[in-house]
């Protein structure tokens, strides 16, 4: 279905994306532009159609002129049709965009018939969308935030790249379940209905693709220990899952994490590092998806306007994140924030519905107040109590029995809360022991990791950062299901 | 356990890298380096130590002046150690180095007990290193592997961020199990022994994680459609998983890969696109890791030698490298490459040991006549027969029955086999749904992937490069096992 103005010769052009053509300023030039229709609308004798090819938030507007192209030429122009169009460059006669295409000739590539494409041009419920995740990246808000997830993500690569940090592959499928991160999936080829029995009857896992029960990674920071005890500085940047059945607008089954692990480095320059890490990051996306990110910022505008007044965010979407790049975090110990809420008015007034004293793992309402409240910008919390965090946390020295901290340290961001946890790392093979052997861990699965520290040790620390929080953070979108393409949560795995 | 020379006064020097430290010129400046000790050997009065920190193949060389020190500072200095040096950078009195470090102050991080140390200096097998996983990084073989790996992943993300392809995050859990590329891990939380069942005595999938059954993710393809026919140019780079038992020296369970699709792109534009992808990876590596590229040429050489002279490799290693950068592709269809087999001498001489006919899926011992032996090298076979590829792949007309294509496309490199396996996508609904029905394929978990072609649909093609292959092909290591840190193969998943 091709529709040409008679005169015009088609020349089978190279196709020219929307993001260049629309810089051009070939003005009079013929040019070739494809993608989907966002909308149409006809004016007498004219129809503009909106077309956008992914390539930029920004539509070409295509105008056809119906008395040369023939009505015929826009019968099968719907939202949702791909078409590809020859025409001239022209300045635009109208406001909002620099250039637009005098069409000399439409070619239908693909319908889409407007009484059956689910994404008519009208306001879709998220959850909607979430339904339609085949057709969702062809929206205006999902394409900006697939961009965005886009340079952020080669934003990671390009940072760590700078620095002289290795991308290692950590394993998906691991036998190691020490971590105690989380509940996990297993990952088998036996039998599901009669899985081969031991003569105990017990289920016989030796039989196994593997040999062995196997389930999908929690975190690749063990196996980043291994990578930063022989090569410097290493980074992971790979799939986690947490078997988790956990249905809100902050878990996913199924996510993407970063997770640096250095040697030689302490608590200290873990938090240098993890600071100058999302400062990179945010500054990446401002010079790089101005426009993007204005669409958000309006976006989140309007859907904060609808909050009730107290609800709602004391800054927009850009100044937040201007905020991030331009501010130093706050850094403080657990034991000062203890002290914080505990002399807080809202604390006096009893407004916190869990109870603080030192040795709490601290709530969202108390890590919210930090950050919301009192601060009021970015905050790292550090030296945790021994008993709340992982048994490989190097453990302070010369504390009082009690009150026992680890050199840990999360990064708490204003309606996000944690983004970023890490810590220092026990590098002293006895101490890591003591502490596998208090928990009452299988040291014998821990015999690699021991090892680290039996040969050629050396101080090191790491941390983990969710890359669905930072685009959370970064894109302003409440749910944690509109920032990934394909969201996995419980009972949902289509696509 | 530090030891000092008693007028030297310690600074808590800053670490240098050992990679900026060799390009150094400030002689005679304090420095403080940190690494494992890859070798000490000494001679009267002086011991000299090749530190390595995974920053550069290079080691720096420490000299001790062990009246100046005493013997003990060296005591605990054996291969695998963790030292913190500071001293004094000097130009090199030996040859290998322009620089080295005149030890002050040696600080033992973390020992490594000769007699308990797994990896001490000597020639170890490379089943012996898989063994030891979690120390191989720290051999120079292993850690030349992972900087180029590093180097390779980070290349991928800068070619395609460079072009305006979008890194799309297609999902690892999946319930779609239409493509047919191989076996399938099983991921789940039901009760291994115990699972719950249907009425008819049937394992209730409905009570699993994600209310059906899932498996691990062997190709994100089919979504990595849904991105092109909106965003324009996507690619995945992530795991990939096959439930195949083959224990052979070119199969993972576990690997990573990489797929571009491209909306608008015919088979002509994959291909081109495949060349320079494939180019521009190796340019890379060949210019920004000469010395390791130097050191796995001369490794590569040594084995070489020890074949017998017909099956040694014509070329080394950079020099095949330097070949696929300069010359371009060949392209001949399969019946052009079925033609050029039964009129080989070969062919005439019964040297293949399977049968050669238009139809049939092409044997490694055909690829490797045709890439090796006949046009020595890299070879891009494309319309295949239709009976032997993947339902997807565009049909192409007008042919005459019983020959009929779609238009595929391998890229077979020497040594190596197929590293690229693509096609034009079918964009035609209609043609799609018959092929479905004539596979007797379930079409109601392709509803999404039909709808692609109903609504926008668009000219769209594809391919999957194996990562792993790619880097067998320029470390020139011989077994997939060695070029990802953590390999899964069956029976084994150890760290």
């Amino acid at each position: 279905m091709i529709y040409t103005n008679s005169k015009y010769k088609a020349k089978n052009m190279k196709r020219t994306k929307i993001v260049e053509a629309l810089k051009s300023q070939a003005y009079q030039s013929a040019i070739n532009v494809k993608g989907w229709v966002r909308t149409k609308r006809g004016s007498k004798g004219v129809a503009f159609i909106q077309l956008n090819d992914g390539s930029t938030i920004h539509d070409m507007q295509i105008v056809v002129d119906l008395e040369k192209l023939g009505e015929d030429s826009i019968k099968f122009v719907h939202t949702g049709a791909c078409l590809s169009v020859d025409g001239k460059l022209i300045p635009s006669q109208g406001s909002g965009q620099s250039v637009e295409i005098q069409a000399e000739s439409i070619e239908v590539l693909g319908a889409a018939d407007p009484e059956k494409y689910p994404m008519q041009p009208k306001a879709h419920s998220m959850e909607f969308l979430r339904e339609n995740a085949h057709f969702r990246p062809r929206t205006k808000t999902f394409s900006t935030v697939l961009r965005l997830r886009h340079g952020l993500a080669f934003a990671i690569h390009q940072f760590f790249h700078q620095k002289g940090f290795y991308y290692l592959h950590s394993p998906i499928i691991t036998a190691s379940d020490a971590e105690g991160a989380g509940e996990m999936f297993r990952v088998t080829t036996l039998d599901a209905k009669n899985p081969p029995l031991t003569e105990t009857g017990e289920v016989d896992f030796s039989a196994d693709f593997f040999g062995r029960q196997t389930n999908l990674t929690v975190s690749g920071q063990l196996e980043g220990e291994i990578g930063a005890l022989a090569m410097g500085e290493v980074y992971t940047f790979g799939p986690t899952f947490r078997a988790e059945n956990s249905n809100t607008a902050r878990h996913l089954a199924e996510f993407w994490m970063i997770e640096p692990e250095m040697a030689f480095y302490e608590l200290e320059d873990n938090m240098d590092l993890a600071q100058e890490f999302i400062q990179y990051l945010v500054r990446f996306a401002l010079e790089n998806y101005p426009d993007d990110l204005k669409f958000l910022d309006e976006r989140l505008a309007k859907e904060e306007s609808q909050k009730k007044a107290e609800e709602r965010s004391e800054m927009g979407l850009v100044e937040k994140l201007r905020f991030v790049v331009e501010n130093d975090f706050k850094r403080i110990t657990y034991t000062e924030a203890i002290d914080i809420l505990l002399s807080s008015n809202h604390h006096k007034k009893g407004k916190f519905q869990y109870e603080v004293k030192w040795g709490i793992d601290l709530q969202s309402e108390h890590e919210r107040y930090l950050v919301e409240k009192h601060f009021k910008q970015p905050v790292i919390l550090y030296n945790y109590p021994k008993n709340i965090k992982a048994f490989y946390m190097k453990q302070n020295e010369n504390e009082e029995v009690g009150r026992e901290t680890v050199r840990a340290m999360d990064v708490l961001f204003p309606g996000i809360g944690e983004i970023i946890g890490g810590s220092q790392r026990e590098e002293i093979l006895e101490k890591l022991e003591q502490r596998i052997k208090e928990l009452n861990m299988p040291e014998e699965s821990l015999w690699w990791y021991l090892d680290l520290r039996r040969f050629g040790s050396a101080p090191h620390s790491g941390f983990g950062l969710g890359f669905e929080r930072l685009l959370m953070f970064v894109t302003g979108m409440s749910n944690i299901r509109d920032v990934i393409p394909f969201p996995r949560t419980p009972k949902s795995a289509e696509f």
